[in-house]
Formats: C-alpha cells, structure tokens, sequence
C-alpha cells in the first residue's frame, strides 16, 4: 500500500551493492559481549527486509516513502556529515521538528555517530527552546523549516529541513555531504560505541513547573525499553504499519520508534494530529497499532470519520489515565487499548494494565475500571512499588495493598534514566533511597497493581482528607454530556480546599445546555453525588470552551490554578 | 482447560498470603541498573498472573498442575533447600530428568540459588554421565526415579524425585526442608546474583565424536536469548499454552522454559515423545506453540492420529535442516513451521528464516525451498558471518554472498556462550578469530540469508567436488516414497569419496517395495539425477528400518560411518 513509485530517494540515499550492515568490530571485548544498542534494529531491518517500507511521511506536499535499505542508508549519512561537521562522542545533537523523518532520522543516525540525541519539544516558547540549546550544550541544530525561528541567534550550526525529502533541501545537503565524507567505508567506517551504559538520548521534562530538566538515558535502557514496548505493544515481526501520532520528540517516542525497527514495522509520519489524517490511515493504510495520550484517543473516537474497524487495531494509552468512559468507546470503535504508564525519567511506559481472564465476564463498565490501573512493572524493568517515607528516613516503606493507602511510585533498574543533565541536586533528590522517585501518587491494590491517583501537587486536602483529583476526573467523566475534564484544588473558608472542575462539553450536547452552564453544573454535581464522597465532590463547575494543554496533550493544571487564584 | 481441581499441591507449595516477590535488593549498584537474570519472569508470573496455570505434567500416573504463584514458591523452596544442603553461588547442581516438574524447576531455583544449573541427557549410558558429573564437579544431583541407575556410585548427595508431587516424595520432602530452612523469609532472603555475566547454566554438548565439552552460558545470555525466542516464536504475553516436547536438557530447552515464563505461556511437560499424547494435546489442550528437531515433526505429521488443525499453530523447528517436504507436509496440517538454527554454544537458535512477501506468490514447493535456509541472525544476537581463514591466518574472512561459496559459520555477541568449562585450549580453538567458530558449513545467499551445508566432518569430497550431505538428503527427501534419509562419505576408487544414502520408507510404501530395495534404489537414483550433479549423486542406497540417533533426535553419522567401514 505504501509504494515509492512516484518518488525517488536523493541519489545520496541509494546505497550501493552488497554493504555491509555492521559498524567497526570492536576490540578488547569478549567473544560473549556486544553493547546493547537500539541502532541495530535498522540494521537488522535493512539486511533481512532491504525492500520493504520502513518509514512513511504521505501527508505533506512532497510525500515520502524510505525502504529500510534506504532509510538505513540516509542514517549513515547523518553520522558520516555530523562527524564531519565536527561532532565528537557524547557530544548532543539537537533536533527540533514534528513527526517526521527529519526526527526518525535523528533517533538513529544520531546514536551512529556515537553522539547524544536532543529532540525539543515544537510547541514550546523560542525562549524555552533557547534555555534548552544552552542547557544541553548542543553542538549542532537540525530543525524542521516551520519551526526555525524558535532556534533564535545561536551560533551553533544549524540544519534547516525543507521537509521534502528533495535534492535541494538543505538537511538533503547535508545528508549528501555525509555520504560524501563517507567516501563509501559504509557502516563498518563508524565506530560502535563500546560502553552500552553511554548516553543514548537527552529528553527534556515537559515542566509543567519549573525549569524543564534534561533526563539522560542510556543505549541499554533504550534497546531494554523498546524490545519491552514492541512486547508489551503486541507488535509481531511483520511489515505491518504503525502510526506515529506521538510526537517522537517526547521521551524519544516513548522508544516506540526502535520498537518499530525491532519488529520491521512501518512507521507513518503524521507532522500534525489531523484526525481526518488519522481516519484515512486506520482506515485505509493498514495501521495496526498506535500511540497517543488520552485526549488525542478522546479525539479519535469523537471525530466525525470515526466508525467501526473491520480489524483490531491496539492503541498504546499513556500519558494521564484514560477514563473508564473513553476505554468503552475506543471498544466499542474495535480498537483495543492496551493501558501503560511512565514518565520521560522512565523512557516513557514502564508499567502496564495486564488484563485477567475473569476480566471478560465483567460488564463493560466494571472492565474499563480495572483497565484504568496502570497496573504492573514490564518485563525488562524492575518492580514498581508505591512508598512513603518515616520523617527523617530515606527508608521507603511500601505502602499495605489495600487500595487504599496513598504513597508515592518508585522503581529502578535497566529503564530508568541516567541522571539529570548538569544536575546532581535533582538527580540525587530523585534517586532518594535507591530508587527514582516518579512524584506521582498511587495505591497499590491487594493484586500488586498499582492505580496513580494524582502527581503529588495536585491532590487536594479537602476537610483533612486526601481527594485524588484523576479520581473525581474519572467520575465526572462518565456523565455522558462531558468530553473532558480537569479538576483542581481551590482553597475553601471551612474545608481548607474543595475540588473544582473544568468541563469541556461533548459537541453533541453543547447545544442543550446553552446558557444553562448553571444548570449542567447542578446536574453534573448530582452525578458525582452519587458516585463520590461528600468530601471528594466538586463544589464549583465552570464550563469552558477548552483545557490549556502541554505540547503533549497534558492538561496544565498549573494554567487552571492561575485561573482559580484570581477568583 | 487445566484445573487443579483434582490435585492438591503440597502444603510447602502453597504460598503465604502477601508474599513479595523481590530478591534481596542490590546495594552499591546505580540505580538504573538491574542485573539481567531470566528469573524474573517466573516472579513476575508470579505477581501478575498468580492464578494462572504455569506448569502442567498431565500424562503421568499422578499428574500435576502448578500456578505461577505455586510453582515460584517452589522455586523459591528449592533455593532455600539447596543452600541449606551446602550449594555456594557458583556451584554446579546436576538435574537428570525427562520433561517433568523436577527439571522445569531446577532452571528456576537452582538460579534462585545462585548456583549453576546443569542438565544431563538421560539417554547417555551410565558411564558418560558419570563422566559429566565429574568433569562438571556437581556438589548435588537431582534424579528422576527413571534414572537413578545412571548416577552410579558417587559420594554426591543425590535427591530422587518420584514424578508424583504428592507428600512422601523424597523430592516434595527436599523442598519442605527448603521452606522450613526460609523461616518464611520468602524471597527477600535469597541473595540476588549482582553480576550478569555469571554462570547460568552448564550444558554439555551431546558430542557426535569425542568427549562431551560442557558450555557455560550466563545470566545475561539467557535472559536476551530467551527474549527473542519468545519473539521470534510469536509468543504474545497470554495464557496460551506451550507444549515441551523439546527435552529441557537439551540447551536448557533452547531457553524456551524462560520464554514461556516471559510470555506467561502454560508450559507442557511430557516425559516421553509419544505421538498420540502430542496430537491429543495438540487438539485439546489449547496448544499454540511447541518446540521439536525435524524428526520430531516427522513422527508428527505422520502420526495416525494427524489431522488438520482448526486453529494454527507455530512449530519451531530446529536441531536440523526441514527438508521442503516436511515443511510442506506440516503446512497441510495447519502447523506453520518456524526454521530456527543453533547450538548448545549459541544457547540454541540464534537465527531464523524470515519469510519474505513475495514469498506468498511462489509455489509450495519453492516456498519450502527458501523456508529450509536458516536465514538471518536473531535480534539480540549479532550478525551471523560465513568465513575462512588464509593459511596461517586468524583473520577470518568473508565468502562472497553467491549462495556458492562454502566457508564455516561464526558469531559472536550476547548471546554465544562464556567458555568451555576446564578447557581453555577448546575455548581459544571455538574463539579463533574474534568470533566462536560453529564447525558447521554454510553458503551465504546474496540477500545474507545463510544455508547451512554441513557440519565440516560431514562434507563429502568427490572427484574434488564438495558435496553437501545435507543438500543431497533434501533432494532425495522429496521422493514421495522416503521418510528418513541420511547421506554419508563412502571411499570411492576412482572418486576418492562417493555418497552413500541410507534410507527409511514411508511406512505407506513399505510394502509395495519389500524384497525389491535395489530396484528402489534405482528408482531413488533416477530421482537423484534429475535434481543433482553427478558428483553429488548417491552411489549406494541402502534402505534401513531404522536411523542410529543422539538423545536430541539428530542422526549419528559417527555410527553410520563405521558401517560403512566394516563394507
């Protein structure tokens, strides 16, 4: 479905016969030993699926499409042009582009040359991009054309992408320079990196308060975490597609992008979260499986193309929690959700909701419930525990399992970040008591699953009891006239706090209860009557157009907050 | 399907409520930084799907089933019962046992033990495995009833399991010892091993020719390889169950037993390879994968009881080469055949022949034809190489890729094993050149795919031809009339060696050739000349009712050789 016949790879991206698809051998190591490193699945794809399509960028005027042959080719020739461009190992290589292959690109060649991937977020101010190319120290910028002037007046070198894939595009020159360079010692002219505990990539926190900070990850944890989602995923080595909808500059794709080359799919390059877009290629591209946070999934369903699937597809849910609500309607689509959980610290999802046989004999409802727990720890990463900790003590004491008791999630081991960049305050605050401590607040049920109930600020202390503001969220979520919420705290005369909700309105019912946004919030209030504790119902419910939201689709509870301190 | 409804388990199996299932916590290592040990998966088992069924051993006078809450407590008590026997980290602990719940468990606690498990084929005479427990220093044997005869007399505590599971087993008592010797300090009280390379597993080679070598894998081999083969397998993390009909000493089941225990498989034991105990499984017990060398799948196919599946399932096949025709025979059936290659020293397969899309198009005949390669290397083991050395020379070179040119198969990488245990000088001769040298003759085909000719000993030279005797055995297996076939050298006068074909009719064609086997042999040479060069075509036919076979089902040319001799 996806043919390159009306499109032709620059002459620089054809590889020539018979190459060889493995780097420098190395020296000193043991006949037993190679470095783990995500890079080799492309290789891997390139030699034993040379033909087939790797990676897709159809919905832009100059449309591509790159076997892995090529696409592997084309990774060669970063390495090769950012070597001689002057890039060292463990030097950082900003990139700063919407899915694309300018940024599927970087999370390969730019491992290749043995240097440190740096995607930055678009969406952010050029302020804050600014902050990050200094902070980071990056030696070199490749950036998507629309997003130039948020690199503001570096010195750094900058590659612009035209996005076209055509000679003549400066990131093209570029990529020919390299393959110049190269003067065709191909792959086995780059060195491998030796040591698989080296940096791998360098992903800014979305900082939803504060200054972002730089979490350093490993090559080891990269191939550990993306062997682990393409599993947990349900990926099959196969040529089927997979949908790019997540951004690949938050948390490197959540590894997803080497999950696809570790299972020789193909990846579709969407530059912006077009639901029309997304239709066409559910619908008539294959896809069988993707990525998005919940209100990109809240989208997907509600969009007018929506309809039901003639085959499954799975949908990686991560990001925040998706409601009991939205679990039923992506079923009810014929796309099954496959609920994980994790932070950039953690290379994206590290837990996952296992589903259980008994599970299916559960109404509809009762199900989705279960599955908004972001349940157990993945195979390649190591138990996840929820913690408090005795004053003075940096003992973590697990919390009894009763579903009850509030603590925070910690875990360690092989997919857990490196460090903070240039941060060892930070750092060691997270590492508190051996494990990195997430900052999200959970319970752990008697099963040893957990279910997150707030990032630690946004609980609110409503008449000394602790309220989970995902909890009230869930709630007021399965009104059937709300398309999306957001609860926070609000300081009350007589409780210390009281929740507050921000409801969207789904388009169908807007029209009923306009200029009776009273009346809903009198109606919604019952709803919650019925299913909360007095302490935990909302005392205020403001209707509103739309939710401020991060770069990634995170509600910015820290924007509301500002709302409710001028009330 | 499997309840244990009928069974109870004994009392030290069960285990107390709330049990963590967390080794002892590593001090001093970072904290993104966890051993890989595939003991973890059993515990995650353990955690995620408690009440699952793990491990079934059904066609035994006194069956059992085990959850993997159970059966990680029996781990765990067989951890606890050998370091009470004295078992220090890095001792051996011999297991001679069929498929069964003994050895299923001794892959699992001996490592929870930190001590190195060692498997011994049960179908050695008593003299070769005394020669194994010596060479391997094992400080405790576990033996199944069947084979105590094969211990001999040593000063070795022994540990007889009676295959029953119940109470007043003296292998059920060992491991109550175990659980009174942990004071129910459960599995934080085990020490968790900190080095990933440590020894995991010592298995010796089934030896063709000369003394068997005892290859150590490690920790971290294990772990990666029992992660593709699950992928490679198409597990899908499930219930689904697994058949072991792939004995578990054999490599340790190829790493499949951790596979299983990753993908949450229900794993089969059956002691003994019966046909009609396989298809009943195959049609009743849910089965969706299993393990077994091409003879295996012969008998398979050609059971009376085969019939077409409703539901297919995945055979991986290895051990040898499938001829086309058993590929094809299987397909019929509803089993698709996935060709793995590998050794003890690679921890089983590390390479797989990938299908290609146009592979569809082809006809069966010539599909079966690509599906005999053994393809390319798996993805957590590095490239697979077909080489020769220059005189005097330790630089290994590559043959050309013109599927023509012979040379030895080597690879190195995670997943190829440590060492030879006591025997360097084997170590080094295995290591030559950078890469473990597998003995075994291959051709690589211009897409990188690599074909397996030969072992070097096999390889028949005539009229200063090499002849493959693995090429000519899949022609002649594709007369319609031949069940089994094994092609040896035989001195030749003029051509100084000539193939000589030793073959077993298909039980449906028996008759019609009895007292006429010369004119089948004229019949099965015309068939030869037809498909191969002279030089390759079988002098002598000799029909036999049987072949001689190692424990693992390959055939033993050693012993066909001295046949021939004595003509």
């Amino acid at each position: 479905m996806f043919t390159s016949t009306r499109f032709t790879p620059t002459a620089a991206s054809i590889p020539p016969q018979g190459v060889r698809l493995s780097r420098k051998a190395l020296r000193g190591v043991p006949v037993n030993y190679t470095p783990l490193n995500p890079l080799s699945f492309i290789l891997r794809g390139a030699l034993i699926y040379p033909n087939k399509v790797a990676l897709v960028h159809p919905n832009v005027p100059s449309p591509v499409a790159y076997t892995f042959s090529v696409w592997a080719q084309r990774t060669q020739n970063l390495a090769y042009a950012l070597i001689k461009a002057g890039i060292q190992p463990g030097d950082r290589v900003a990139v700063i582009a919407p899915n694309n292959p300018l940024i599927a690109d970087a999370l390969q060649g730019v491992l290749a040359a043995r240097a440190v991937c740096c995607p930055i977020n678009t969406r952010l101010k050029p302020h804050e991009v600014q902050y990050i190319l200094e902070h980071s120290g990056a030696k070199l910028i490749l950036v998507d054309h629309e997003y130039k002037h948020l690199v503001g007046n570096v010195k750094t070198r900058v590659i612009v992408s035209n996005d076209t894939g055509r000679e003549g595009d400066p990131y093209e020159d570029f990529l020919t320079e390299g393959r110049l360079f190269s003067q065709e010692k191909g792959w086995p002219g780059l060195e491998t990196e030796p040591d698989e505990n080296a940096a791998a990539m360098l992903c800014y926190t979305s900082g939803t308060t504060g200054r972002p900070k730089g979490v350093i990850t490993t090559l080891r944890g990269s191939y550990l975490a993306a062997i682990a989602n393409a599993f947990e995923g349900q990926y099959v080595p196969s040529n089927t597609p997979s949908s790019r909808i997540l951004p690949m500059f938050h948390a490197a794709g959540w590894t997803y992008p080497w999950s696809c080359t570790f299972a020789f799919a193909t990846q579709i390059t969407l530059r912006t979260v077009d639901y029309t877009q997304i239709w066409d290629h559910l619908l008539h591209s294959g896809v069988t499986h993707y990525c998005g946070a919940p209100t990109v999934q809240i989208g997907i369903v509600n969009d007018p193309s929506a309809r039901k699937l003639d085959k499954p597809i799975v949908a990686v849910i991560a990001g925040a929690a998706p409601t009991p609500h939205l679990i039923s309607e992506l079923e009810k689509t014929g796309i099954k959700p496959v609920h994980v959980y994790g932070l950039t610290e953690t290379y994206g999802p590290f837990t996952r909701c296992y589903d259980q046989e008994n599970w299916a004999s559960l109404s509809l409802d009762e199900r989705a419930r279960l599955m908004a727990r972001q349940g157990h720890a993945f195979a390649t990463a190591e138990e996840v525990r929820v913690v408090n900790y005795k004053e003075g003590s940096d003992i973590p004491q697990d919390v009894p399992a009763d579903g009850k008791t509030l603590g925070e999630i910690v875990t360690r081991g092989n997919i857990v970040m490196k460090e903070y960049l240039n941060d060892p305050e930070a750092t060691k605050k997270s590492f508190r008591g051996g494990n990195f401590n997430s900052g999200d607040l959970a319970v752990m049920h008697p099963d040893g699953s957990i279910s997150v109930m707030d990032r630690s600020k946004d609980i609110i202390i409503s008449g000394g009891e602790n309220a989970s503001s995902l909890a009230i969220e869930q709630e007021l979520a399965s009104h059937p006239h709300v398309l999306e919420v957001s609860v926070i705290a609000r300081p009350h005369v007589k409780w210390g706090e009281r929740p507050m909700a921000f409801v969207i309105l789904h388009p169908q019912h807007t029209k009923i209860w306009k200029g009776r946004h009273h009346e809903f919030a009198v109606d919604l209030k019952a709803h919650a009557k019925s299913r909360l504790p007095g302490f935990a119902c909302p005392e205020w419910v403001e209707v509103v157009p739309e939710l401020p939201k991060t770069s990634t689709g995170k509600i910015l509870k820290t924007e509301l907050r500002k709302i409710v301190a001028k009330l």
